[in-house]
């Protein structure tokens, strides 16, 4: 074992907030993340992803936790682990980045404020931001598009209860491409993933649609061992 | 931010090395990976993953492949990294691990001296680890029977050239069943993971086998944007 001071790495966390709304000009689903404005040096001014230092005391995903409520309000569900982040020249001084991330429903993403500190942009289209968090965020938006099933994305954009459209919205959000609704249809019905229920929308302007939930017996995070109960589970959360 | 002093949290690099080898009582592939005996406490003198302190200077990779070269002198071609282990009860002082891992060749688990400070043993019979590497190793045997991809697993276990039979091998010693040869053969023909060449083994005792090689257009690591070259490529691979 080397014996350097490795005192001189400090250890932070980073978690990225994935929440589905509508696109400004389409009205479409589009995927969009919240970004909070930094205050101090380095990158004074400049948008970066929530986060903060780990405490002493903390565990990394009730720090990434606990940093995300303090900065942005948000109390996702699930945290899942990303990826750790380590480049000597990632920061003025050596900061090693635990990064999680979150799927968000609407009302928890409802409880960001959107002001000159924090603020919601497209994920496709956001500004250039602090440290190496573009990589970060370019690396989170690979495997969502890559790793999310069906139901993972369905349980962790929709609410409990939803119709085939708006589950198709969330994939042509996260895919950056429109689907056939009839083979969408026919691929849902092959899997698993997603129930159909008794229960339709109530169909004031349109025709009722058929309410679909997801397969509550496929886990939501696919993290074996690792899996940790749910945050709704704890008696406190972020201690 | 919460302005906490994150100067006492140390951050370590671990990684778990898996090969597979001969079972020493069915002579049958096995998963086995190396382990360090430790000479300081804590802990002194039970077997850990091989793994060290990360260098100020060093990225998380590179210091991986720096310590599980000073511990073990295996240089794996690829090395990935799997998970950050932060819990705050994991050592008795306060330690961030980020682990990575590794399937090698047997030519490269060949270069693991054998001896009181070094041992292979079978990943499923270890004894108890230190710390919480019980767990880590749990987590990437449990990473390893999920993930792996037909081309990865062959890539990474086999040489360049491979019979079915020895490509079977890997896959029953990961998933720890046997698997029927002409199921295995036909999944495997299905799939482009795996194509057969010309060449034949040799033959002297049993009837000449077709060899295969794994598909070059598949990429080993499913890193996306984070992708490293490989270790070859580097010219200084850990500085």
């Amino acid at each position: 074992m080397t014996q350097t001071d490795p005192t001189s790495i400090r250890v932070a966390v980073s978690t990225v907030i994935v929440a589905l709304r509508p696109h400004p000009d389409t009205g479409a689903p589009a995927l969009w993340m919240p970004l909070v404005r930094r205050v101090t040096a380095p990158f004074e001014g400049s948008w970066a992803l929530p986060g903060g230092w780990v405490g002493p005391d903390e565990g990394l995903e009730d720090s990434a936790a606990a940093r995300l409520r303090e900065t942005t309000n948000v109390q996702p569900r699930y945290l899942e682990q990303l990826y750790a982040f380590g480049d000597v020249d990632r920061s003025p001084s050596r900061v090693v980045s635990i990064v999680y991330w979150a799927l968000v429903h609407p009302d928890e993403a409802d409880s960001v404020p959107d002001d000159w500190n924090v603020r919601w942009f497209l994920a496709d289209e956001h500004p250039q931001l602090a440290f190496d968090h573009d990589r970060i965020v370019e690396y989170a938006l690979w495997r969502l598009r890559n790793k999310v099933s069906y139901s993972r994305i369905a349980q962790a954009f929709l609410g409990d209860r939803f119709t085939l459209a708006e589950l198709r919205g969330v994939y042509e959000a996260v895919l950056g491409r429109t689907l056939d609704p009839a083979n969408f249809r026919r691929q849902v019905a092959q899997g698993d993933a997603v129930l159909a229920t008794d229960e339709t929308t109530s169909g004031d302007r349109h025709r009722p649609a058929r309410l679909y939930r997801s397969n509550p017996d496929l886990a939501y995070a696919d993290n074996g061992p690792l899996t940790p109960p749910t945050r709704q589970e704890r008696p406190c959360p972020s201690r």
